[in-house]
């Protein structure tokens, strides 16, 4: 038999559609997986698929050894000890030269500690994120390779035939850069869904608790919405979500769907490496928060009670409303508080740029994310323009296309927020992005006060608005003093 | 010589202040640091604060021989390596039995490795945290002692009478737990005080942009205040701020102290911890993020420029207001936004302490808070009354004297909010809580929404409603079907 020119072992859905689409596009592959059902598996869905040239091997020696040389093994195992099982299981029958590619959503210290294990023997090493759930992997997903650039020369060929197609941007994949930048961007990619998803979340809340739109209706609105501004994958699925009926009894799916999200780590970690890395990014701890909460619907259901005697029911109170005017309201307040998550996650993975040495192309990050990925969108047309303009941009929100667009939806997003408030539900994520959008824009913030009070009680010292150094009041004694 | 009772090294304004404190209660204390100009400092301080049986040594087996056994010796040196290197010079001459105490704000996880690496050695270890700032380590602090309870038993007489003393509720110090619980508790403590002092910031900021209060009015308030509910060391010293006048030229110091807020890490790490144990924490975070943010300065002079010559300006419009209202409702905002804010705290506290097997006493933290350190609040009270009620509270939220004390102020709460948010102006940090508050108090949240999107595109499974199990649906399929 001739040597295959890649393989990828892991099995489970992603990895099965990933070697798929990579046979499809003309790369004879070899496949292989511990519980040997899944090869099998594999193997038939090739064939059924239109005999794509796919091969399964249930031993990981001659797996190994049916790749041509230099050798790359996409691995799509669970994060953590799975992955480093696998490494250890592949590297026995690899050789000088060779490359293993973590697909999975990994921790980015663990891809470097591995990188540098694999170069004692010789080996390279990727960590590869890779978004866009079961379809994009069959279809053509965005991919985030960052490691040893040498060992992505090998496979840029497969990577730029495999990825998602945007007409005008290119395929969805760049070399993201050194080390475990591929992951920690891939990172930042699922922190800003989370934050997509959470706005999304209250425009439906808002449109539905306060407008009291029908299931019929939201369907409607996020198809419309889908058609401008807010045209992404979420927004189209959301609109898709509304449709469903309810196969087991009466109504729409949607509303016997329990309110409570499961998470799987790389939210939590983007909020943590934001507070590490002295970033703001409210409105994805927002989202991360109201997962969170979510959970503790035991909680929830025996708190609604206890205030409920006390007056205070699921909806305060909500006065008949414009439903045209509101649905427009509530579509800008999405958008202007969308623009803010972002900024939020650009500015964090500049900032570990910074810290790392990485080099990484903000602009390029938006371009590969236009398509294959769950956040992709038009918007981030915009976002590759704004760094197109001015690659060293601060903030997005300083841009002035993005400037002008807040500014023309503030008022709406102001409204749309007191609205919410007013009738007792709450838009943690809108609200955090407006916060984040008014402290961000104002030249005199209160810190001034905070950091008089921590001269007084810890003597941590402060600067002056007036002239330059650092000083030190002795606001106690002067105070009791007087 | 006769032997002296305990040692304290480290001899920073902190160090000296507790050393004196525990000499004037009586105990003869050894004092040591490595630069002995420090040493005489503090002698001399001893000598003209009282005669107080302090001695001072300029090297460290003098100054470890000069103790009683077995050794106690305080440390109160800058966290992380000085740590370290502090107990390798002391335990050189220290023996089985004799114990070290870290009084610094230490990670939680570097005191358990050296209580290992002590125990190896036969030496006992604590890691306390001490509040209160100099004024407290000299004449009262809030301590926070956990690790060896052997250890602790020791000086337990020393710190009952060094500690501050509140009236009907007796010395603010008690046997933490086990392991790090002491540093743990601590960090939860300045995670608090981060948010204490945010909020104050923002009623701040609301009375002063939108109610044109005077530096006399604020302290005015702020003094009244304090003779209320809100009564608090944070609450007095603000007043206090107020009154002061710029010894540099005309006007109040507070205007000409700029708005950047510097920070020790104890606020991340709280973030980072309550992230990690998937507890909402959205107060604290907030103020994290507004230190952040206020950090930026030069950034957020170039922001406003830009959002100003677009037609917003630093205070987008305010209507005449009633001060008196106004002041009445940003108090009430600013009680039920710190409510949430210590439920945050508190509940971050018991998911380490479960997950560690700690059995932290939640009301008795509230009550060695009650003085010295720099939350004391009479608020405290009613916290260690909540859990005194039912020590199993799921969230302050639901203790019925909070609950009832929420709805008396939610509407102001809503209020000021809005009135911010329409001022143009951000109050990030009463909004998170009012976000966590109606999120918490929700039986149903949208969260539906985001479980059935991560259905759609990760096949994550859903629950529902009115069935127990797990449930997957082709959302794709059915969509496209229709």
């Amino acid at each position: 038999m001739a040597k295959t020119r890649i393989g990828l072992a892991g099995l489970a859905v992603m990895g099965q559609n990933l070697a798929l689409n990579i046979a499809e596009k003309g790369f004879p592959i070899s496949v292989y997986n511990r519980t040997t059902s899944k090869v099998d598996e594999t193997v038939e869905r090739a064939k059924l698929e239109g005999n794509l040239p796919l091969y399964g091997f249930h031993d990981p020696e001659s797996f190994v050894n049916s790749i041509q040389k230099p050798r790359v093994i996409i691995m799509l195992v669970k994060a953590g000890a799975p992955v480093d099982q696998t490494i250890a299981t592949l590297s026995a029958y690899m050789e000088k030269g060779d490359c293993i590619i973590d697909g999975g959503n990994e921790w980015y210290e663990n891809t470097e500690r591995r990188e540098k294990a694999m170069a004692e023997l010789g080996l390279l090493y990727l960590g590869m994120g890779v978004s866009g759930g079961e379809e994009g992997a069959r279809h053509g997903p965005s991919m985030m390779p960052g490691g040893s650039f040498e060992a992505y020369k090998y496979i840029e060929d497969i990577l730029l035939k495999v990825a998602a197609q945007v007409p005008d941007s290119g395929p969805c994949v760049t070399y993201i850069g050194k080390g475990g930048s591929g992951n920690f961007v891939k990172m930042v990619h699922n922190g800003i869904e989370y934050g997509d998803m959470q706005l999304i979340a209250e425009a439906y809340d808002v449109l539905k608790s306060v407008g009291k739109l029908s299931n019929d209706e939201l369907q409607q609105v996020f198809s419309e919405w889908n058609k401008g501004e807010l045209l992404s994958f979420l927004i189209e699925i959301t609109a898709d979500i509304f449709g469903i009926k309810d196969d087991k009894g009466d109504g729409y799916l949607v509303d016997k769907v329990l309110d409570k999200t499961g998470m799987k780590g790389t939210g939590k970690w983007t909020v943590q490496q934001a507070a590490d890395l002295s970033i703001a990014a409210p409105t994805i701890a927002a989202s991360l928060d109201s997962r969170f909460l979510s959970g503790l619907k035991e909680e929830r259901v025996q708190a609604a009670n206890v205030f409920k005697s006390g007056g205070v029911s699921d909806i305060l109170s909500s006065e008949p409303v414009d439903k045209a005017k509101l649905i427009d309201d509530v579509r800008q307040a999405l958008y202007a508080a969308k623009i803010c998550s972002y900024a939020q996650g650009m500015n964090l993975i500049r900032a570990k740029s910074l810290e790392k040495g990485w080099d990484l192309k903000l602009g390029e990050l938006a371009r590969i994310w236009k398509g294959g990925c769950i956040i992709r969108a038009i918007f981030l047309d915009r976002i590759k323009k704004a760094y197109d303009r001015n690659a060293e941009l601060p903030n997005l929100l300083v841009d002035p296309e993005f400037a002008k667009e807040i500014m023309d939806r503030q008022a709406a997003w102001r409204r749309v927020i007191c609205l919410a408030i007013n009738a007792g539900i709450c838009t943690p994520g809108m609200s955090a992005s407006l916060a984040y959008f008014d402290t961000y824009r104002r030249e005199r913030v209160p810190a001034n006060l905070v950091q008089a009070q921590r001269d007084y009680f810890g003597a941590h010292t402060y600067e002056r608005v007036d002239m330059p150094g650092s000083y030190h009041t002795e606001w106690f004694k002067i105070a009791k003093q007087s």
